[in-house]
């Protein structure tokens, strides 16, 4: 690495996926937009609803110090969602409406009402609870929800607190995050290349690997994936760096790649979906 | 609830995972199978494949006393590969060959090299690597790969190894782990209903909710889960049980159901897709 990536800790908020009624497509969403921009996604942890679990997780995070928690779930209407007041919790913080984001909420219930969507558009206590942020926050817009994003500083961590609806999460971080995150980064490129090798364990070209790593790490990093098992072995390889100058790690990631693909081929290995 | 469900704890290994290149379906198939057989998963942990995070991670779980730490990911023959070392680090217990599972390594290369499926079935240190357990641990047999998945016991709790190949984690699950959960839990049942409400937004429909809890809690959970924005405003409904009475838990999410889709209907909502 030609530079510090500054550390990422995602939050994922939701019994429903500890449950297993859902995959953790937010968290891998983020950790996806988080790698491409340059970050280092240190770790992901996923809790229940519950407001002493959360207040925990957010304290435990913020022991580590990472550079970004972004937290996501739990800022909606309903009884069990938590997450602001589990914050407030954690940081000993009282929470406070917000102007900027009572006006938010406020609008946004006209709107719906004018459209006829709902019935009345009054803000209820369920409905204020969005516009109830830990003091000293930053309400984020929301461009399709009610429920505003929030961005809290403390110490050396940027909190952000994104809704767990999807469209919802990525719309707030399109518009507010994403630049967030370019302006402590700087403009950094990731580079990916990916393989398949066919008719050689994963055992069996782990000492290629490992030389490979000697030479090309901590540049670029390789890992390998076992695919199906026998009588079809099938190993996919995805190696990957990143840098400031685009030009050099894609021509270390092909180096790396080209030694790879040798030496698997040497190994009696067969190249098959390369990129 | 009519017992106390042992709580579980999930830990998954992969950078894979951090940098967003795959959703954690490991997770997520494990916290279902889980929560079916009536256990509690309180917690899902996801690091990178990295010793010290591993060993930390591994810590900081124990702390918590979990009944079960289902661990995944990491168990291969790649120099990446560091689950166990870093459990052995996390307990302060060496690795030392275990006999069952060199066995079984050295059968299955000898399998795959029968077959003529790999060139040399010779116990390389990469492959010898997988029976290179903490003491005391049992290994789980592999039916169709070549690590063996690892069971250590350690004060309050059942710590098991999988491997992130997802065929071979549930293969392991299957044969030897569902057992260990069922005659720790015993017969439990799980019930769920699922509808969809149209027309009401979840901020409408909050203060019904609430009094459903209220009437239902703690024996049945209750979730919403907003779905797109206007103007088909809709909101998905999931009712959850456990119990040890089917006959009991089902009447009882079915109460909570019929209450709830009523009130959605005096509110003006429509009820869709529902079981």
């Amino acid at each position: 690495m030609d530079f510090k990536r500054p550390s990422f800790e995602l939050l994922s908020i939701g019994n429903e996926l500890l449950i297993g009624r859902i995959p953790n497509t937010n968290g891998q969403w983020l950790a996806r937009q988080l790698t491409l921009l340059g970050g280092f996604c240190a770790r992901m942890t996923v809790i229940r609803d519950d407001l002493e679990e959360i207040s925990n997780a957010f304290r435990e995070i913020l022991r580590r110090s990472p550079r970004f928690l972004i937290a996501s779930g739990g800022l909606g209407p309903t009884y069990d969602d938590l997450t602001l007041e589990g914050l407030s919790k954690a940081l000993e913080i009282p929470l406070k409406l917000n102007s900027d984001a009572v006006s938010w909420v406020t609008q946004r219930y006209e709107d719906l009402y004018r459209r006829g969507l709902i019935r009345d558009p009054k803000l209820t206590p369920q409905r204020m609870k969005m516009a109830l942020l830990p003091l000293g926050s930053k309400p984020l817009r929301n461009p399709i929800g009610a429920a505003p994003g929030v961005l809290l500083e403390t110490g050396e961590t940027r909190i952000i607190c994104l809704p767990g609806v999807p469209e919802e999460l990525k719309a707030i971080f399109e518009d507010s995050v994403k630049e967030m995150i370019v302006q402590e980064i700087g403009c950094l490129h990731f580079v990916e290349s990916k393989f398949t090798v066919q008719g050689v364990g994963e055992s069996s070209l782990a000492p290629v690997v490992e030389e490979a790593v000697r030479r090309y790490s901590p540049q670029v990093y390789i890992k390998t994936h076992p695919k199906g098992g026998s009588p079809n072995v099938t190993v996919e390889f995805h190696v990957t760096s990143q840098g400031r100058d685009r030009e050099i790690i894609k021509n270390i990631v092909d180096e790396a790649v080209k030694y790879l693909k040798e030496n698997a081929i040497r190994l009696g290995g067969k190249i098959t979906d390369s990129d």
